[in-house]
This record gives structure tokens, sequence and C-alpha cells, in this order.
């Protein structure tokens, strides 16, 4: 990282401009160049160093248990972690909480910087723990694991800092009586955090969707309890050893940031969520136990990124070559394993209008199918894009998928040298009925792709819609060029709940969110009841205590 | 109402600068010569217009019904409504959304000032139908059912149009690329309403409480479906009128504003509410039922005010004569049926010091009850000052409270000339042992008051604060004169979740809550989930959905 930057207030202030006008900013350089020639290689070296140890965040703890995380890549992970207990870690954040909550909130997005800034001095080591924890390919695990997801969680400490800065400081209210002397009131008002938050950690991006929760309670005056994801643990342990030391020196209860693991056949996060003290849960992960915390954790806030089923609408374009050289990424990217990637790819059977003509049905398959098989055909470029497989099912879901249509491409094995236990798998893509809507419009969460033959490009259109309020969605991708078609596509967006985007041919892919300038998740759909990161995200994790008083008469 | 005023934009602009500053400011004159000399007998002759009518609120009707409306001051009503079901006002309000969600934020806002501009004129026939349905004396049913009501509404205008507003207008996202081209992609931000909004309506104060989460709901694209108490109809019926008349006239789908109401047997609020389509419910009423929306309305937002138990502690006070001016005053008007008017009233056995020396508990309650018993002995005055009963169950709350400790000095009837059958009681004030505190941690609304002798200053905090987090509280009244004192209560407070107010001996009463300045509820404990206006209040009622685009390239 570089040395002499900006100071922590001139970074919260630039945030603070980024989203107001949502252009492109980043706090944290997502070239590795920029961290100096060592530090992918000490980043290393620092993962290494915590293979088969007893990974001490510093908590009070009863020892060290073991844990189930696995890692794709196949390494023997043999981390153990501080063994604590629910009351423990809720009785510590209570009494935490007390001192956090009295200071300013200047003061704790002053904190939430520093544990930014030396997180961005780890984000190398960060990147290993990330990609050997999730699959994740090297440059996906360094810039989402680590620069993507400080930006994630700098944009949420701007929200705070913004949303608990409207207040006015101390005031005084005079109403006028007429002829008589005005009513002169002196008034304060004090924020009061809601409660303790616990964050329920993902397996796939355990930080860039774990950080905006953690920090915008943090920053909110809430201390915040950990529970990683059972097989994804080392980031989130990572994260919080080095927030509680540097609370610790400078000056904090280092309790107001704790982890606790889910240990074999003991999972945690019912027991921790349903205590009467936690005012805040942040859940990232599949939509079953997402959608049991939105009906049963009616005490405390919830805040949920759940799953969702996107889509492609191919209805024009001017580039099909440039569309599908797009898709065969963006469809690819981490194996599917991101809750932005597309999953079915909507054609019509009579074509869609090109800059060369119509492109007929059998045209669009091909050349989609070609433009992945090619990406795909070099061993080492696959594994660079696909990265390995997380979920211990996702084997079973490809079977499926292969067995619900017409199979157009077969999922393969691919060996990577490095790695010669990882699991790697090519996408399986298959032909489905537009009719077939219980095998597409559920989701398929890994390498599967769906192409849906669809009547019409209004079709289409409807089909995507019905999939986005029936199990929601995150993105959609929609090739169009004409204004009506764009206007039309563009309302079935908002009536979904979904956001869209345009004619992507270039650099940009659709999985990809930028900090301070796109929301994460509408929470329009069931996809999440949550965005990251709206005001929305951060209103309900204070609450204000008015003071008046009086003035005394001089006497 | 004055002629040519502020145009509704200056009038937002102004608001919007309010709650910024959260001085005094007020859009809507409090004080009756401002409406001229004619407009309490027009205001009077048009409600008495209503009596013994079909009130038609232009919706689609199978005719009339009649409903369990009540007069407290003992009119007979005998007002019928219109006659719907939920699945035609749930059909109706989706048609409507489909429109409304299309206006700006700034349309919706200038169809809002237009709306309350609209109330203001009408503003003594609303104070009508709020005194005969609320029991609220003149005054008070004019001011806080006209003007105060309409600044809380503009209130939360103000807040929606400031959130809605905090988003750029379509902007260029440009991401460089080192020496390669920049990433160029268009964005834009549209705003989703939530869904269907519901309004559960109070008996109480029905507009007061009731419109900032209409126009909430309207300022944030949402319809609002209104099911106004049963026992106070006509309020939000005079409401959905006026509403859906300027609605029509300004070119918008009036089912924007719709009204369903209970009749006898038939309580319409669980259906309407469970009904999936429904995003936001709005309630202010018992906590039972508050509960039972928060528990179960798991697929909407639900924002509450319920019940508490609001406390007043002494802990010195230099001007004992002027706390006992305030209190009779606060602990009296309207009978206690301000979900503000302090319930309890903590006296340490040991006096407090005041400028004359120590006040014992005897002269401390001997001063209060008299206090209190010199207002009320004037049966006019007391009927000015009580207004009616309104709930049938009070009457059985007030002999219980006298039966559950010490009478200090009985409830009596008190008649009025005017309206020889209205229900007008005296407040029963009963001495307690601060052990019995299932009697007084629980709330008696009405016309009792709790002595609570405690053992120390410090235990009548700890007593206010274990009431608060226990039973919910609105307020706090306490009168300290150290600055260690006032420091200890406020911490409590906020322990607690309670706003708080020092030292009150002039003409502001606890009960008071200025839109713009004060927050009215916190959100923080059990008497309520919403805070009257803070922005929490207003930004889960929409979602954003992004559109990004990636500009054609040029040919």
């Amino acid at each position: 990282m570089p040395g002499s930057g900006p100071t922590h207030g001139e970074t919260l202030s630039r945030a603070l401009q980024a989203i107001d006008e949502r252009t492109f900013w980043s706090a944290y350089p997502e070239h590795a160049k920029a961290y100096g020639e060592e530090a992918p290689v000490e980043g290393e070296e620092a993962f290494k160093a915590h293979l088969g140890t007893e990974f001490d965040t510093g908590q009070a703890n009863d020892g060290f248990v073991a844990v189930e995380e696995s890692s794709p890549y196949g390494l023997d992970l043999n981390i153990s972690y501080p063994k604590t207990t629910v009351d423990r870690v809720i009785a510590d954040a209570g009494s935490a909480m007390d001192s956090w909550r009295r200071t300013t909130p200047t003061e704790r997005a002053d904190v939430c910087l520093e544990i930014l800034s030396r997180l961005a001095d780890r984000s190398f080591e960060m990147a290993q723990a990330v990609m050997h924890t999730t699959g994740q390919a090297p440059t996906m695990a360094f810039q989402a694991g680590g620069p993507h997801a400080l930006d994630r969680a700098l944009e949420a400490v701007a929200y705070a800092y913004r949303e608990q800065n409207q207040l006015p400081g101390p005031t005084t209210w005079e109403k006028p009586q007429g002829s008589r002397p005005p009513l002169v009131i002196d008034k304060e008002w004090l924020i009061k955090p809601r409660g303790i938050a616990v964050t329920i950690g993902v397996s796939t991006f355990p930080t860039w969707n774990g950080y905006p929760g953690i920090f915008a309670s943090l920053a909110t005056g809430n201390p915040v309890i950990i529970k990683p994801h059972q097989a994804t643990v080392l980031p989130l342990a990572l994260f919080t050893r080095i927030a509680r030391a540097a609370l610790a020196e400078m000056g904090h209860d280092p309790n107001v940031i704790q982890m606790i693991v889910d240990t074999p056949g003991n999972f945690v996060a019912k027991d921790l969520v349903m205590r009467p003290e936690v005012g805040i849960v942040d859940y990232t992960g599949g939509s079953a136990f997402g959608d049991w915390l939105e009906t049963n954790v009616t005490h405390a806030e919830v805040y949920t990124e759940k799953a969702g089923v996107n889509s492609v609408i191919l209805d024009s374009a001017d580039d099909l070559k440039g569309v599908f050289r797009n898709l065969s990424v963006s469809m690819t990217m981490y194996s599917g394993q991101m809750c932005t990637t597309p999953q079915n790819l909507f054609v019509p059977a009579e074509g869609i209008p090109t800059a060369d003509g119509i492109a007929t049905y059998d045209d669009i398959v091909a050349g989609f199918v070609g433009a992945i098989d090619g990406l795909l055909g070099d061993e080492a470029r696959a594994v660079s894009i696909l990265g390995a497989i997380k979920g211990a099912d996702t084997a079973a879901r490809i079977d499926a998928a292969e067995g619900s249509g017409t199979v157009l491409s077969h999922s393969r094995t691919v060996t990577s040298d490095e790695f010669p236990d990882a699991n790697i798998r090519t996408p399986a893509i298959v032909e489905v009925d537009a009719a077939d809507k219980d095998t597409y419009m559920s989701e398929m969460f890994g390498p599967v792709i769906f192409v849906v033959k669809t009547g019409s490009r209004q079709e289409s259109i409807d089909l995507a819609r019905e999939a986005a309020i029936r199990s929601g969605a995150i993105t959609w991708l929609a090739y169009a060029t004409e204004p009506d078609a764009i206007a039309t596509i563009i309302d079935a967006a908002v009536d979904g709940g979904v956001s869209v985007a345009f004619n992507l041919t270039g650099g940009l892919f659709v999985n990809q969110s930028a900090a301070y300038s796109d929301f994460h998740v509408t929470g329009a759909n069931a996809a999440g009841n949550a965005s990251l990161t709206d005001p929305a995200f951060v209103t309900g994790r204070f609450h204000v205590i008015g003071v008046r008083m009086e003035p005394a008469v001089a006497s």
C-alpha cells in the first residue's frame, strides 16, 4: 500500500462526494502494482503461516476448535479458531456497546477508516485467504476480496456518517407567543445505537458482502458479532483480528468486534440472532435461511441478500460478436458463483435484428456456445476464469441441469497444474423450453446456463420479469437498440425490482457492481431486502433521543 | 386561511430548511384569527351538515354502511360511509400505483402540498370532526387536528423529498484503464415505490398520527388505503374526500387514496395487511395489535406507534410551584389520552432540594394534588382542559387504579353545560408503592395518575428506566438542577430509548411535540418502532432501480 496518502478525514470527505455524485471513484487501488513489488509474495507467505495453526483473534476463549472450512483448490487449511459461546459474545458485546455508543460519529468513522487502512495494507494476505477458501481465481480474490470490498465498506461508512450528521448540534428553539415572551427551549439530539449487530457471512464473497453491514453497524455505534460461513472462516477471522487490534490501539474496547464460529454439528446462527439483545442482523447466503431470518427475527432489523435468477434479454444488437464476447466472460467468471451472474439467456425463436440483418435463433445459439467453448478451450485460461467450485452440492446441480433439457455444451472437468486437487468445471449450457418454468425460474447456483427459446422478443421480457418476481433477481443484462424496446425493458425491470444493464460489449461485465455508484441488490424482490448501500441500509441502525431543556431563569 | 401565500415550492423549500435546522417553524397557523372571522362558524356548519348523512368519498362503492363511530360529547353522529371490499380497494390501489409511480418526486410533493393547502382551508370543519369523534376540547381539536397535523404531514413530505433527491440525475461513469481507453457507462436511477400502503388510524389523534405515514407513502409513490379506527371515522373520511378531489383535479387517479371502514362485527385490518400486494403498514394504537403487526406482517415495512408508560422524575427543583403548575396541565390535558402524557410521578421519600430548602415528600404530594384539584375546581375550566373520554373501557381502568393504592384524589364526573351527555372525568391520583411494579409499569390510558414513593432520587431514575424498557415510553419529564443529576438522567433516558424534557415550568408541556424539531417516539423501545419523522421513516418506502447503458459506438 502506498505510504503517505490522504488523511482519514480527507478520504471520508471524498467518499461523501462520491456517494452524492455516483461517478467513478475508488479509495483502494485495484492494481497490484500500487502495493509494491514485494506485496504479493509477502501476502502469500503471511497466508501460509496461518495454515495448520490456532488462529488467535485476541478474544476471550476456551481454547481453539476445528471447523468445517474447506478449500476448493484442495489445500489442507487445518486452521482452528477461538472457542467461545453465544452467552459470552453477547455479554462482551453488551459491555463494549456501553463505551462505543458514547463515541461521536466522527470518532467512529475515524476508527473505521483506520481499520480499512490496515486491511488495505494486508490486501494480498486477504487475497490468498479469500482465494483458498472461496475458490476465486487470484485476480478476483485480490480485487473483490481486498480493494473492492474496502470500497464497499467505506461507502457504508460514508452513508452512516452522512445520515447521523443530518442532525444539527445543540439548538435553541424559540416559538413566538404574540405579545407575550416567546417559548424558549434548548434542544439536543443524541444517537442511540440499535443494539448488538450480527453478521452472518457467506461462503463465496465473505469480505465484499460482509463489510458493508459490519461497517454500517460499527459506524452507527453498534458492536458487531461475526458468524462466518462454516466453510469460509479465515477471511473474516483475519478481519476480526485486524479490527480488534486497531480498536485496542485506538483506546476502544476490542469487543466491539467479535467472532463466533460454527463447529461440526453445532450451528450457532439461530441461537445468536434470537437473543433479545440483538438489534441488527446482516445476512448473505441462500434463500432458505434468509427467508427464515426475515420471518422469525422480528425483534431486530434484518438485512438480507439471498439468491435470484438473473436474466439476459436479447432483443436486438448492433454487434453480436461483442455481445457473445461479453456474455462468455460474464456467464463463466468464477463459475457462475456470483450472485450477479446471469443464469438465463432468453432468445426469441424468430431471431433478432442486428446491424447485419436478422440473426436466426440457431445463429445466436451457435455463436454464444462457440464463444464460451472458445474462451474456455485453453486449460490455463479456463482455470484463471472459472476459479474453483465452492459448494459441495454443485456437481449434483450440474447433473440435474444437464438432465432437464437439450445439452448444448456439457460441463467438463478442468485440471490445474498448480492445484491438481482443485475442483474446476466448465458450465453446462442447456437449452430449455420456455414452458418449463420450474427449471429455469429456479436458481441453479454455479456453472449452469440455460438458453430459453421464447416465442417472441416480448415473451423474453415477460418471462424475465416473471422469473424476477417469482424467484428474485439481482441483475438483468439486455441487448436492445430501439428506444421503444429499451423503455419496455426498463419498465419490466422496475416491475421486477431488478437493476438492468444494456448493451455491454466491452470491458464492463454485468456481474460487476461499483461502490459509490451501483446499488447492489435493490431490496425490491425476493433476492434480498437490502441494498448496498442506500440510506435505508443505515437509517435503521440507530435511533435518536431528544433532550429538551427549559433554560434557567436569570436570577 | 390566508389568501395568497407562498407557492407550494416555496413552502417545501422552507420545510426542508426547517428539518435541517430543527428550530421553530410552522407552515399552518395555529391561531384561529389567521383563518378569518367567519371560519369557525362556517367550519361548524360544514361539520353539522355531515351528521346523519351518507358520507361520499367518491370511491366506487356498493352503497353505504353504518359504523360504530362514537362521540364522547354525546352527539348522535349517525354517518354512514362507502361500502367496499378488501379485494376492490387492493385492486384499485394497484391500478393507481401504475400511474402514480411514474410521477416525479417533485410532482408528488406538489400534489401533497396542494392536498395540505386544501385541508388547511377546512381546518375548522376538521376541528369539529376531530372534537366530536375523539373528545378533544375545541382548541386542541383545532390545533392538533388541523395545523399541527398538517405541519407533521409536511415534515414527512420534506423528508421523503429530501431522501429521494439524494439520488443524482443521469450520470456518466468513467473508469480509467491505464493506457487503454476508459470504461464509459451511462447510468440513471429510478425510484420504485415499495407497494400499497395501509394506514390504520387511531381513535384519539386520527390526523396528527395518521398524516405522517400517509404523506410519506404518497410522496414516495405509494398509493394509500386508509382503515380508520372503527370509533373515529369522520376525520380521515374527510381527509380522503379532500385528497381524492385534489388528485383528480390535478389529473391523477383518485384511487391513490382510498378508505375502507370496519363495520359492526367485521374488522378488516388483518385481511388488508396480510395481502401480498401491501408493502407498507402505518399503525397507531394499542400495543396488542401493534405487536401483532410487527410479528406477523413480515412481507411489508411496518411502522408502529403503540403505548408506553411515561414518567416524571423529581430530583431537584428551583421553583416547585412552577413545577406543579406545569405538571397539573400536562397530566390532565385531554384526560391523559395523549400517548405523551406522563402517568407516573416518582417522588423520593426523602424529599428533594429546592431553592427554599428541602421539600418533603408530603409537601410535594400536597402541592401536586392541590395544583391539580385547583386547576380542575372550576367546572367550565375543567371541561376545557379535560375534554371528554373516548374509550369505553376507561371508566373501568379508573376504578381499577383507585383500587390499587392510596387514593390521593378521587376521579369525579364533570358536567358540561353545552354537552350534557359528554363523558368527562377528572383524573384519579393514586399513591402506589415502588415495589408494586405490575401496577404502575403497565399503561393505564386515560385519567389515571400514579404517585410512586421511591427510596431515593436514584431509585426514581432506575424505576423510570425499568418502566421504559419493560413497557415502552415516549416521554420523560425530569426536574433536576445539578449537572451530575442531569447527566445521569440523560444517560438513563438513552438506555430506556425515551426522549426527555427538563425543568418545564412555563408554557411548554411535555406532551407537546413540535414538527420539524421534536422527533415523536424514538422507535427505540416498546412504545413503537417508528419515529415521526426521521429518515428511517421514509427510506424504507421506496427502492432504487439502477439502469446502466454502454454508449453506442459512433459509427
